[in-house]
């Protein structure tokens, strides 16, 4: 018994020496950085992304939260609506509120955090599991230190590029794929961008949710390593997951999530509602979000803005 | 046990027609209308936001939501970090999400949306809470339907006006104390705009809550009837209630709520941290929100962006 | 429009008045009454209940709560476990809890009380909803009041009796089936007891949830009427209505909810586990339950016990 | 830095080590036990629970769940009724459901699971934190193991012993204390049993909610120990802890609960109305309670009978 710990232990070791071999941190933004990619956006990129407004059209980017929505694993969304209080006063005021219970920054459109995801038990940073993932928040890496992300966006309209409506479930968007869209679109990722990549799969959204969660399309690790490249701020897409499900490497889950993330503090942004855009070949923009300040989360729930 | 019902009947008859003689409804915006005076939102209105953006420094307008913040009667609001996911594939994909139980959309920074308040049990629009209210959600005036605000945004700092830091719980900001500060900063209110006030209420978040919550210094019927002309769209401040609690007239809950949302669209947004606005005497900006679409809900959750 | 008000005022009248015709209330115990037929058990029963314990042995009748089991409807049930808190004290303590949100006393097992149903707006005793329903709970009614159920139980095992492992969904147990499998178990029922049907639709839980929730076997309203002669306190089954779904007259929604619970005060508890008490021929034992004490809640959970 | 990990491991090492020499597991129940000292009800200890009833007199020993009862730390309950659903039929059918989120298990009337309480990450039977407990419910030590505890109770009213209607925040029941008040009493503990002690500081519930938390009067280590050799099944009181808070030894954090729940399989029964039993000078009765079936939770809310 007591040989086995001995002998689990020093595989730990190893295990836990050859991954902070990668030296993925601390992050450029100094090992006590919180915001990540966030960091890339500066008063010129706020600058940059208002001059890309020039008609005053807005879209919400946003889908509707409700019960029976395509929703991963065993999570939940239960609104209902109390019983109304009142009435108070002689004006006979009543009022309503609602009941929300849910996971969150992790159902519908959602907005994945750096305390969402680890390699092992590492996240961002470097920061270890046990250290500040805590049952009444995380006390690193909160959702609340994102801040306004309001910068030049870019939609890759991929499902336009290879000439379909929608592409197939467990499509690889490549790097090349991304190249030859941006280049038939005539736009260029910039640093400090965020970018949109419209598949067509959100069609399936409340449609044929069996399907929609089945699998998806979606970038994988050479184009998501493409992006990491440019010095984006954050992917987003019209599926569930923004990488392609399942990936072609059947020994990996969510690569590029681990891309992303932890390795790269750049964030991600699933279930968007990217059809108006691509409708409109909207492909930069004014993108404005900024996540629910909620302490400690991993992720906000959101209904991003699209300006043009 | 009968008359008495039919003497039930006949005032309730009487009552009602009271109400019905009011014509508050239909809205200007016609009888089906579910957006109020996010109807005043044109593409004019947010290429005039557009233009106040001249330095890219933006303002996160949302406080932190967390366990313990001020919270109205017997709401609640409740966040946990279940274990962690995983490992998942060769790559060790681990990840996080979050519990999240609360009146969503009326808790900490919160806007209000057209199902929240009713006069007796008519809502906006004349919609009759029997009709509209259900268990699963309102069938109608969701804050699905409210869509995206990026306007012009005025702040009114009246703190400032009357040379104070904060101004007392239960202090009436009448329609001079708007017309003077508006004159004070040089600066009027259009149609279309949305209205923050700073009233200093908000220092006392999370330091100390008892007193925060117990009243609230905030607009009176005056006022409000003054900003109703000049057809805003939204009204918020740095309290919980934006209008003045108590109301002067003791016999009065909330009425500025009903004069503002059934009465006239108008959209309330409370717990708003106007401070940084304030200190940098930022009185006009482009103001950027988008309720989160939780479908037959009456309010949102939000981190409204200020920018300049 | 006044005058449609007017009739539409006078309809309601003559409706209200020929529900009232019914007299189906003030309750036989009294107009103030909220326990209903848990009125009926007397410390007689709780001994003639003891009597029926002369082996020691007990049935779990709860079935288990988790993720996935059959619901009606919307409704949901979520279980998380958060983060581990701790450590405390040099003796490294160490604590987990739960969150669980969920319709509570209306998903899986459930314990329905008097507050659960009714005849349009009118309850248990002629409480009308407006005047008790609020949404911080209900101020009469609620389950709270119930108290301890410890009586004597019968099992009516409709399926042996039918010689089938399962009765098919929708069909309708009649009075003469109750009374035939009763006669064929040589039982009888006495005022104050608690009934349970075993019909083998239990046998589809977790297994065939779809078919499960379809529709299902149970009492009509004649096999319903017999069981308020004989003055019992409640019923309960293996199935999630106790009652047949769909009703054989189609016109009518879940008749016996309205006749038990409104109009005689008689429980219903759903989803029972009665398996082991036919394949054990347990015809006779005590029973034992006592709903949580959820204040101004519609049922309760449980797990309650068959001893004999 | 590598240098520290290595240090940091043996160290580990060393403390594991010295954790398993302890010896507290396997269980006397096997290595793959769930149930603890549930194992000690046998049909014996059913019928001598049985022999106990002699008068048919029941007391619920479950407090009222509420909003604003007296609740540990950040933990909530949350209670609020929906719209009512219908109609549905021409019997115009109506129903009412509930919406709870709470850490169930784990606030006011709780019974604590062996899943509950760890020493370091080690649980009943060496379970390793990290192997069954996982963010969907435990995969071992689940409370739906527990089953039916229906026992002797023997209830030992140690403020009567003192002479007192409330013992003192703090005050540090003794094995002499047990020893005394049970020879007042006249009544021995016997193997199987359940033992409720009565402090009087059940009265202070929703009276004093925050003095009630503050601290609490409860068994020490000297007192559990006693019990844990008379080997009991579970150990109940009228206050939140049941053991002495703060402990004596200041270094200590709930020893009572690493003794019973890790160490010796014994349950935990917290927050009970223990008053009624106080008053009729109840010492022995015949104990009834099963868990909620909730899969993998560490705990279940509960309303026990005591019957006599």
């Amino acid at each position: 018994m007591r040989r086995t710990f001995v002998l689990l232990l020093v595989v730990m070791l190893i295990a836990c020496a050859s991954v902070a071999q990668d030296n993925w941190y601390p992050s450029r933004w100094g090992a006590d950085d919180q915001r990540g990619a966030a960091n890339r956006i500066t008063p010129a990129k706020v600058l940059e992304a208002k001059n890309l407004i020039t008609r005053g059209q807005t879209y919400q980017l946003g889908r509707v939260y409700e019960t029976g929505m395509p929703i991963f694993g065993t999570r939940h969304f239960s609104l209902r609506i109390p019983k109304m209080f009142g009435p108070n006063g002689t004006n006979q005021m009543y009022y309503h509120d609602e009941i929300i219970s849910a996971e969150l920054g992790q159902v519908g459109t959602q907005f994945d955090g750096l305390g969402h995801v680890g390699i092992g038990d590492l996240f961002y940073n470097g920061n270890r599991e046990r250290d500040f993932a805590k049952a009444e928040g995380l006390t690193k890496l909160g959702i609340e230190n994102v801040g306004a992300l309001v910068t030049r966006g870019v939609l890759v309209d991929v499902a336009a590029f290879k000439g379909r409506p929608m592409l197939d479930g467990g499509y690889e968007i490549t790097r090349a794929d991304v190249e030859g869209a941006l280049q038939k679109q005539n736009v260029t990722i910039r640093a400090g961008d965020i970018v949109l990549f419209h598949t067509g799969w959100g069609s399936l959204w409340m449609k044929d949710n069996a399907r929609f969660t089945q699998n998806a399309p979606g970038i994988g690790v050479g184009a998501a390593q493409y992006l990491v490249e440019r010095e984006i701020v954050m992917a987003g897409s019209d599926t569930w997951a923004v990488e392609v499900v399942p990936n072609p490497d059947s020994s990996l889950a969510f690569p590029v999530h681990q891309l992303f993330i932890p390795r790269n503090g750049i964030y991600i942004f699933e279930n968007l509602a990217t059809e108006e855009l691509a409708r409109d070949s909207a492909y930069e923009f004014a993108f404005m979000f900024a996540p629910l300040r909620l302490k400690g989360a991993t992720g906000s729930p959101g209904n991003p803005l699209a300006i043009r």
